[in-house]
């Protein structure tokens, strides 16, 4: 779809606007005035007199120039036939403030709706809304909203599915925080227009450097993982959604399904797609902050410089646990520092370096030019307090003429503090440097900010390689009969068949015998040894461990035979067990589901009995990256296990992908498959055995 | 240790007064003057020259009037025999700026300060100092600092071990905040008065309501703790410590040893005193306003009222995973209301409760009336965007009115943006009302309020209860000739002494028998029956399931023999192997160990493979009442399993706290023990076995 002249109109009509200094017609009339769109703009209200000192037409028919975008301030019951108006002038592209559709969850509010989306296939109309409050180009002069603000020029653009967002960034803008807007564009219902659209429009917006997107649902997963792996391979995302502790309230037949909670997967597909998601509002605005003033480090090593040793060390603290690094200054560096200080104090010159609190703006500007010139320093955060002789705003200066002389190497003022500092902080910002009177959600942003910087530049699957196609045979024949032979009853596969089918996947199983008898016993240990593990098996038992379906650690006859006596009498009557050779290894859960928004997810975590209280998980949509899957790991504490741990060999990270990867590939491929638990896969190196699966079957 | 004179001297001399603008003799008299101390305020010279105004003494010794406190503005080399001087007109109170003693850690720093205590000792003279900043008691109008402004006058206290934290403070609350300071302390060196000293002066300032301490060390962990609880007996206590990520480097013999760190324990040595840890700079500024405002939640119960429904769902997000609750608003409410609503617009009458984006202030005292009728509501967070139409200081005021007439319940305004919203925010700041322009931190801060007074008013262990109390043949005889047979050689006692230690603490034990024989094995199957478990009897062998030293679930003989055979060929020649009954439950990690600072302290947390990894523990300072472990069990996931998990009987908190304070009484009174382990303690209901244990030596 494009959108470019939705987005940067020749013309613009808005109707029903008013002199009442209250009404959305007046307040989006005067907007438009105020941000100085050029030429071109129209004004249409019935009664044809003049408003807001400008002339008014009686209607868009009495314009006589072409109308590129139409913005309706009028009522849900008028706009909507309207749009036969709008379509007679030739105008395709309409931005709807109006509520009352089907937000209201009201028979009459569906009814609108369902009358709305009808003209607009009639007349092939772009809509922005309803229920929004329009949108903001800056740079163009529009401001099609009835915001309380000109929106300051800059180059930071946000989609919300909020107006009220909008009013609290465009406030926090407008307050001559040298910052500005690109875009800013409120979705409201989405009732054409949706994220995915309004992302694409915005990646070839040369004045846009950032997006930002405020979300609270998303239309089409898919387009959307997608739509923002486009965005991210020009520019940084950052998202903010809400519903992080509202799960999916749908019972969940397998650890899989229970475990992978809406919120984790929208943070995969958030994480897949290079973008970077923000936990709270605040954190949304500093990062943009961050991007928009190109105020990004380069690396994960930060070094702190302060004049006060106490907050030093509680940033570095900070840095640390967000996974940042203290960079080690060099011995070079360090012997420079003590020299240039020996003559006057003895300074710390590790990283925190202490300048102590009587440090002036030369001693900083000293300790900075050498600092800056340390190679692999990603990013130096300058903490300054006010004491006594602190030259709070010469520092400020120092600060920015190092800056400048590094060629922008980044730097992070943290002034603390309140009147004292604003004045240093004020000029800190017009210069164009990130200042801040508070370190405490600096490190996550920065830290956040080198993570997304990674995950754009993994590589990113569209489709399933070849290695993870299912055999033929899979398709047409042996798997179909499999369902077909479950009947419609059963709502999962029984243990025997469900192994089968993931080895037909590709993916190692423990070889699995059904022994009823005797010569059976004997068989099993003459093929696979001891030790073994017996299982009940029954197909009505499902969590294994909790009936006590399980016996391991089988190291002789006698033992077997017990072990067969007790399950067989637990299960169906002379259903016997199932046996298997006994693996050792770590005990992991590798699932997959079915997403209604985002389609197949896979989900890896450590298993065991205490799976789902520790959900040490990871998350991810199918299909993924081997890279992608590596930082994922990377991420979580399953990482520790790619080195010896508890004498288990490390185990192998493609391995592991690759499991993960047939068994998304089992779930995306079979319609008739809704989840997949393999609980546990004992890894070991690269052997990776399932010894325990389970299918859940979709249900009619 | 009385402190009242020190910090409410009746007189003072200033000595080392200067002209220089730059000097600290002249901030801190400029200080003491703008503070407004009354009268008999002395500056001190060699001089004797008028300065800042006023008559200057050449000497102490020339003032005719008792000095109370002397400040000391003078450079470490003079400022140490001037203590002569001092104690020569019977003034027995020292406040010391200077630097250059111990904290430089040079040959010449060491011997100053070996020189200052001796001189403190020999005139009984009580210091604040060296290396600080001073003191303020600005309700008394004293200012004994060189910081740059004067302390408004207010109920919060500050002790700190960084002076540059309190200038940052100050001049947070010196600008037009509307809180202020009762005192702030600078503890410097701490060569004399110490954090626990100016605590518990603290305690019993009526002008002080709530204490912030930023701390870098303790010196004495165990009355640390104790005055940590009779403050908070009285009012909050918050604590800012660095060092969150910086571990202690000793090499560990033990899970404890290496899970529980030195930051763990002193978070539980604050938890057990009642205090509130603040994560950083920013929420520590924030708590100590809430408290000083009164702004305290009466319980988890938080209502949210906003005109901005993605912002509602936002904060609600934040306010469940701190662990609040969005409190359910009645029926009779919701639908009171509806109706109040009825005729205007359809608000979500739901928790967030949606006003929508035209909200005027009208609309907000509607339902802020009605719902703080409400009974069970801790708290209620009003948020505001600046919308269109939005009434921004009219809803200001309308809070000022309902804060009033419902007797201060508590309420927080959070109006987002900048400029537009300022005005509002100074007057509900000027009102006495906790007011926010982000909600990012508030809920984290609400949680550990609440927490934190729970803590208070959970009973507090001076010392073991008589339930605890070792048998007595335990000190006298059978231990002691324990550590005797393990020589100077053993750094740690092996399985069976260590277990039967723990058993003769009144901890339950397996049963463990030394087989060595087939004879043995019988006996063995004919007491305890299947399954068993074997285990490497070698003393040398520590962390058994990495050398494949445990055999587990042992059913029948001919696998017991097998298991006999294994064992004993691994393990020292002819030694044989450890059995016992193999026990059902959970796999809990109960261990203690001596602290440097805080003496004894306990870990409780799951076993197994995994235990390390996942450090799912939570610590205790010795003793700890059954109260303190509930709440400290509360906040953990192990919370879980005292209720029916994978078929697993609940486990009995009061049992399991129990075997933690058994542990802990043998490390706490035994000298010779330095850790002790018990990994595994099988736990299923009242019963918890401890299969496996390590008590590590003191090493001489």
């Amino acid at each position: 779809m494009n959108l470019q002249r939705f987005f940067n109109p020749r013309s613009i009509a808005v109707v029903g606007v008013s002199d009442n200094e209250r009404k959305v017609g007046h307040l989006v009339a005067k907007n438009m005035l105020k941000q100085g769109y050029p030429d071109n703009l129209f004004f249409v209200h019935p009664s044809g007199k003049n408003m807001l000192g400008k002339e008014t037409y009686t209607s868009l028919k009495e314009i006589s120039k072409p109308i590129d975008l139409v913005v309706l301030a009028i009522p849900a019951s008028i706009a909507v036939p309207y749009l036969d108006e709008v379509a007679s002038v030739g105008c395709r592209n309409v931005v709807m403030f109006a509520a009352g559709f089907g937000e209201t969850h009201t028979a009459e509010g569906k009814g609108l709706e369902k009358q709305l989306r009808d003209k607009l296939a009639e007349h092939e109309i772009t809509l922005l809304g309803p229920n929004c409050i329009g949108y903001i180009n800056a740079n163009k002069g529009i401001n099609a909203t009835f915001f309380n603000h000109v929106a300051p020029k800059g180059n930071i653009s946000i989609i919300s599915q909020s107006g009220a967002l909008g009013s609290a960034f465009l406030d926090y803008v407008a307050a001559k925080t040298y910052i500005g807007l690109s875009h800013f564009i409120s979705l409201g219902n989405k009732s054409a227009l949706d994220e995915s659209d309004c992302l694409e429009y915005l990646i070839n917006d040369s004045a846009t450097k950032v997006i930002g997107m405020y979300l609270e649902d998303v239309k089409d997963g898919d387009r959307f993982r997608r739509t923002l792996r486009q965005a991210t391979q020009k520019k940084p995302v950052v998202v903010l959604k809400s519903g992080r502790t509202t799960e999916g309230s749908k019972a969940a037949m397998s650890h899989t399904g229970s475990m992978a909670g809406d919120d984790a997967i929208f943070e995969a597909a958030i994480r897949q797609g290079g973008a970077l998601r923000a936990e709270s509002y605040a954190e949304f605005e500093m990062i943009l902050k961050l991007y928009s003033l190109d105020a990004v480090p380069t690396n994960r090593n930060i070094l702190v410089l302060s004049n006060a040793g106490g907050m030093g060390v509680l940033l570095a603290d900070e840095l640390i646990s967000q996974g940042l690094n203290l960079v080690t200054v060099s011995e070079e560096t360090s012997l420079k520092l003590a020299k240039a200080f020996e003559d006057t104090k003895k300074i710390s010159v590790h990283n925190p370096i202490d300048l102590l609190g009587d440090a002036s703006a030369f001693d900083y500007k000293k300790a900075i030019n050498l600092t800056m010139q340390e190679k692999d320093i990603g990013a130096i955060v300058v903490l300054l307090t006010p004491q006594a002789n602190t030259e709070i705003l010469e520092t400020a200066q120092v600060l920015q003429q190092v800056y400048r002389s590094f060629k922008y190497k980044p730097l992070y003022p943290v002034f603390m503090g309140k009147d004292s500092v604003s004045e240093a902080h004020t000029y800190l910002e017009k210069e164009g440097i990130a200042s801040f009177r508070y370190f405490a959600q600096l490190p996550a942003a920065l830290s956040k900010i080198i993570a997304a910087d990674e995950a754009a530049h993994a590589p990113f699957l569209e489709i399933s390689p070849p290695d993870y196609s299912l055999p033929l045979q899979f398709h047409k024949h042996d798997i179909q009969l499999l369902f077909v032979e479950q009947g419609n009853t059963s709502t999962f596969l029984n243990q025997y068949d469900s192994l089968s089918l993931l080895s037909w996947a590709g993916i190692d199983v423990a070889k699995t015998y059904l022994a009823v008898s005797q010569e059976d016993l004997d068989t099993v240990v003459k093929e696979e040894g001891f030790p073994l593990v017996a299982k009940i098996a029954s197909s009505k038992i499902t969590h294994k461990t909790e009936v006590k379906g399980v016996i391991t650690g089988i190291t002789v006859m006698e033992e077997l035979q017990q072990a067969f006596h007790t399950l067989s009498s637990v299960g169906s009557k002379d259903s016997g067990c199932y046996l298997q050779k006994m693996y050792k290894g770590h005990e992991l859960i590798v699932g997959s589901k079915k997403d209604t928004t985002f389609g197949t997810v896979v989900l890896i975590g450590l298993g065991g009995v205490y799976a789902e209280l520790l959900k040490e998980t990871i998350e991810l949509v199918y299909p993924f990256s081997y890279e992608q899957f590596r930082l994922a790991l990377h991420n979580s504490k399953l990482q520790r296990l790619t080195k010896e741990f508890r004498n288990i060999p490390p185990i192998d990270a493609q391995k592991l992908y690759d499991v993960g990867m047939r068994v998304g590939q089992i779930v995306d491929t079979l319609e008739q498959v809704q989840e997949i638990d393999i609980n546990p896969l004992i890894a070991s190196g690269n052997t990776m055995i399932a010894v325990d699966g389970r299918i859940i079957l979709q249900q009619k």
